[in-house]
């Protein structure tokens, strides 16, 4: 689907490891003052000042979290770099450095790497950050991208998964299922495409969740926002996972229970007009999809009205006390035990 | 040659992502007061106090870095490890926290996984690190170690590749060539097999050289003891690609030359014997081979009185004015221009 119309084609062997990594790593600038030493020594040196450090890793791997014939490169450096962020935020710290080590097979010529970086360079742009190291090998099958966020955040301000009280209410920033959809759409069309490749789709109406799929953006604002209004959740973690694995980690992990109401799940239209089109259910799609990368969090009920008024944040449900259980309240008002689908990695 | 007499084979999809982390890393216990959060949140918290933080990455490949069919699971564990800890050593940092990522394929079973992890548990037993952290995903093919270390030191007693200056005595802790010899001895010894798998190898010759390829230690006791002789080299680097390749990086980053000699070497007498045995010159091996992850540092003539005396430490040259380049200076007393061979990761 994705044509390349770049001729050049230079192999990697031309190139030794030090001399690639410079040369895609030339136009990383240095932005935060904590960077004290970045790429080119054996290690990079962070002054924290007198803040907290959050680490987070993450490994996307060929044929198993993307696939490059619809996923450009591009997307895909800048998705690697979105998802390890997300993780940071959920902390409810600054993302402010990254190391990125990728292994490669020789079959990606050196301009199949620069679009990869050209990615990860526009992400560290718009989130602010960083690229202060990494590795870079060659592989005997596909591509895989390790990617090391680290974060600052003052001390005490850190929120975990563990903090929620009963009574607490549910906020999620965002809509869900996006992601999942516009892999759904990606999907049917590689195969159109292997039956016609001549064929020219229009997927005017799958912008939003198409981009949702392939450039995820991860909730800084949110967290932006969280300090504007004068919010400490009281326990927080991201959507990667879809809903109900993350509310059931949530709950396991705060010793509570939880209320999801199924009408306060919020979906874009092109969520629901998708999940119609391809006859499944928007809730299970919630619920289990996945790659959402929103943020979902438990704030205590005082804090209410500071979030009431904003568009970001939705009230989903409440906490209640571990022995109720975590269920889901559907529009008949029925309640079914969550339970978590997920994504397992690992199949038969 | 690694027989595994384990019958049992748990199949990785038995179990979901978490709870397979959650059993691999059951036994790892926090160390350090600086992890604030471990393992189990979407990102570690580390409270770095008032000391700078380092941290470096490194991917291991299988059929690239290593060889399952010679290279014990759990030997490839603490290897994974202990070469992220020397780069956090050769800044002058204590190494504190590092989080693990692998990517393996379903032929693995949990038991593989197990090994692999054991040795992770001893690597950070001896080198007293807490595993904050990581990753566990499927691959299309082999398996995939990426490790992120990460240190501490004091602010302002980080030492960079870059701050040699002309005259300063060159310095090598250790020996060289030991694992670059034990790689020739289980690749030969790997051929045999293949011909007679019954052939029973009498390796105890090559131990030492084995030992160093398989099991590598990182020289945290060097920078202990640079700590206890008051010694804070000008500038450092760790030998992972061959002595060549160390000098030239810390010469282009210092801007200075150099004159190693090659008398001064420091070589074990297997390291002597082997090299007779396959014969390949011993120099060469020396400046090429890689993997040794001995620590290469300048430090000032002033300092000299307080290393002579030690057994760790080798004065193997000493800096010059760059013009005057990076030479060899031969036991027959002839100079020759360095050059990088390393190691190449991407072949034709």
């Amino acid at each position: 689907m994705i044509e390349d119309k770049n001729p050049q084609r230079t192999p990697l062997s031309e190139l030794g490891e030090f001399a690639l990594i410079e040369h895609l790593t030339k136009n990383f600038d240095v932005k935060h003052e904590s960077t004290v030493k970045s790429i080119g020594d054996d290690a990079a040196v962070i002054n924290p000042e007198n803040k907290n450090i959050v680490v987070t890793t993450d490994l996307l791997v060929e044929g198993v979290h993307f696939d490059l014939s619809y996923a450009p490169l591009k997307h895909l450096g800048y998705k690697a770099v979105v998802v390890n962020l997300s993780d940071v935020y959920a902390m409810n710290a600054k993302a402010t450095q990254i190391t990125v080590s990728i292994a490669v097979s020789n079959r990606f010529p050196l301009e199949a790497l620069e679009e990869l970086y050209a990615g990860i360079e526009t992400a560290s742009k718009i989130y602010n950050i960083d690229v202060v190291g990494g590795d870079t090998t060659s592989s005997n099958s596909g591509l895989m991208i390790s990617v090391t966020a680290i974060g600052e955040v003052e001390k005490g301000q850190e929120v975990y998964r563990s903090g929620a009280k009963p009574n607490d209410l549910l906020v999620l920033s965002g809509d869900l299922g996006g992601a999942y959809m516009g892999l759904q759409v990606l999907e049917r069309e590689k195969e159109v495409f292997k039956v016609d490749p001549n064929n020219q789709p229009d997927l005017d109406a799958y912008t939003y969740i198409m981009e949702r799929q392939l450039k995820p953006e991860a909730r800084k604002d949110i967290i932006d926002l969280l300090k504007d209004l004068d919010v400490k959740p009281t326990s927080m973690i991201d959507v990667s996972d879809g809903l109900s694995s993350e509310i059931l980690h949530l709950c396991k992990a705060s010793k509570v229970g939880c209320d999801l109401y199924e009408d306060k799940i919020p979906l874009d239209p092109q969520v629901i007009s998708t999940c119609e089109e391809f006859d499944i259910d928007s809730t299970t799609i919630a619920l289990n999809g996945g790659e959402d990368y929103e943020l979902l969090m438990t704030i205590s009920q005082e804090d209410y009205p500071k979030i009431k008024a904003n568009p970001n944040l939705t009230v989903i449900g409440y906490i209640t006390e571990e022995s109720a259980g975590a269920h889901l309240v559907t529009r008949g008002e029925t309640k079914i035990q969550l339970q978590a689908q997920g994504w397992k990695t690992f199949k038969e």
